[in-house]
């Protein structure tokens, strides 16, 4: 065991706040790294405030986690000390079932996998996250980083950017195709740089046109208000695939009708509440609406590759640590361009 | 124009009853088609009923239409007297639109084709549909039949044929998928035999086990009862892919629990109250809830074509035309087993 730095929830309803935690000591299989930036999710603040389920705390979160491998166990092959390396989600999983080995260890039949805080952990501790300045992880979990991007825009690729284009590779975004991502905020931004950069003509739909400059520039081709009745009608039977990057519940009717044959909308949140929808919106074009959680670990890598390959990066506001408590305010607020990310240096 | 018999509705609630109506003369490019036997599809009887919306009285019901060629216009290539030929839903549509320049007629950007009953048709006429001795249609819109089949027994794949088989080649059903079908009557005893063809491993999904025997000899590998609810626990995530025939509202979120990774639900009946989900369901295992509407008419071609080599026709019970109003209370009874076919030489 060696003690590290870190912020976390104490309670469900307290500030997070300075503490230390133990990582297990770096194992034949392991990675020890040292975390430079973690991106806040909208997850974490869910997990910290028990709001999907009660937590143990103390709760450190973060799973967008960046920075450089400093040890590696005896049996490591994938890393070298002085490596970028990153961990999403994920730190584990059963690696037995079919899902685990199709390497979509998100649906791992044993309860989905070993998420990165808040699940217990192989040796029966709970995990703790990325607002911290170490994480050992087995290298499996591991993911080697972008070396054409800022370390600070790469962290949010660990969910953010996984979330995304996961679905858009499924459902075939590509030359040809019309893709819409609903709402611009940390999964949109990303989702309209991916479809972009995969080569769809991209269309953002938006609550209102505030933000429609920053929306051209990160790749979208046209941008449009949903609070205008008049876009449902201009759309109608326009896309072959929406990202629904939104929670709150929305008319799923209406936003099928923006469907071309075979068309999908795909949602990437959970609203809390059930959605309503009527089956004719869906015969009427043969359409789909589906679901998509975060992405497996060859498919977290690809994209990685990707995004080295694109030069994408997500758009960040660097903070640090003691500024947590205020961004997590700034995110429920709608209130940031578009994902904070914690300089984990600054806990050290 | 020359005169036919045929069985009409006359009102929204008189039963139907024995008419003449007027067909038009065969043109360069039509088929004058003797019609042999016509399906009844549970579809006649809303739309006899005016249920989906008030109709023009009298309305002559019937879309699975089989029957001889008895003359042909100068221009068609495709048919000569004395071939069987077949009409599904549709006799027309605008041609133009990228729908139906793709063979995918069905969802025709001009209101989804002119349908073989209650629609308008290019001359201002309405439609009127198979429960008549003959019908002239455009070779576009002819289907050549099975002659492997009988001819009875091949009227129904013109809707409830294509109705399942276009959902279970979209979905991908085929040798190591697990395909469920749930509700065993006209629609599902056609879902059973095509994806037992189709070489994928076939459950019906029934409310209780009364059909099971016919079920298996149809081709089914596995039989559950809704009604248990130790089904849903056994199923949990098991299918690929699960066709739902059953046009009544269904506890979404049990039947999304029964799909494995990326599998999904596809409703090919519309219940009329809107239906209700929890988004959770499909993101656990990038789940799809999704629609199908008959299909196109080169798909209803394939499909022909296909049950032609693998010898498959509807299981029917054959009447003659004064039994139809009787045959609609056994349908609204599920009392049929599985498709009542009019035998409409009785009408001549």
């Amino acid at each position: 065991m060696h003690t590290v730095n870190a912020y976390a929830a104490t309670s469900a309803t307290e500030p997070l706040s300075p503490t230390t935690i133990e990582r297990r000591e770096v194992g034949p299989r392991d990675v020890l790294i040292e975390i430079k930036y973690c991106g806040i999710c909208h997850s974490d603040i869910h997990h910290a405030r028990s709001e999907w389920g009660e937590q143990t705390y103390p709760v450190v979160p973060g799973h967008e986690i960046a920075g450089i491998v400093t040890a590696v166990g005896s049996e490591v092959t994938k890393f070298d000390v002085g490596d970028r390396a990153g961990v999403g989600c994920l730190v584990d999983s059963c690696r037995e079932c079919v899902n685990c080995r199709a390497g979509r260890e998100q649906y791992c039949v044993q309860g989905g996998g070993t998420l990165t805080f808040g699940s217990v952990d192989k040796d029966g501790r709970l995990t703790q996250g990325g607002y911290s300045t170490h994480i050992t992880v087995d290298q499996d979990f591991v993911l080697k980083l972008p070396r054409n991007v800022d370390l600070a825009q790469v962290a949010p690729l660990l969910c953010a950017g996984i979330t995304t284009y996961s679905p858009l590779r499924h459902w075939g975004a590509g030359p040809g195709k019309k893709v819409a991502v609903i709402g611009l905020g940390g999964l949109g931004h990303m989702a309209v740089k991916f479809a972009h950069a995969m080569g769809a003509e991209v269309t953002v739909l938006s609550q209102s046109l505030k933000k429609m400059d920053d929306g051209l520039r990160l790749g979208a081709d046209h941008y449009y208000a949903t609070s205008d009745p008049e876009t449902f009608e201009k759309l109608a039977g326009t896309f072959d695939l929406i990202v629904n990057t939104v929670s709150a519940k929305l008319d799923l009717d209406a936003y099928l009708g923006l469907l071309a044959v075979d068309g999908a909308l795909v949602n990437v949140g959970a609203p809390a509440e059930p959605l309503s929808l009527h089956v004719f919106s869906l015969l009427m074009k043969g359409r789909s609406f589906a679901g998509s959680l975060i992405g497996g670990l060859p498919e977290t890598q690809e994209m990685l590759d990707f995004c080295d390959e694109h030069g994408i990066g997500a758009e960040v506001e660097v903070i640090p640590a003691e500024k947590i408590n205020e961004a997590y305010d700034r995110v429920l607020a709608s209130d940031v361009r578009y994902r904070f990310v914690i300089d984990t240096t600054t806990l050290a």
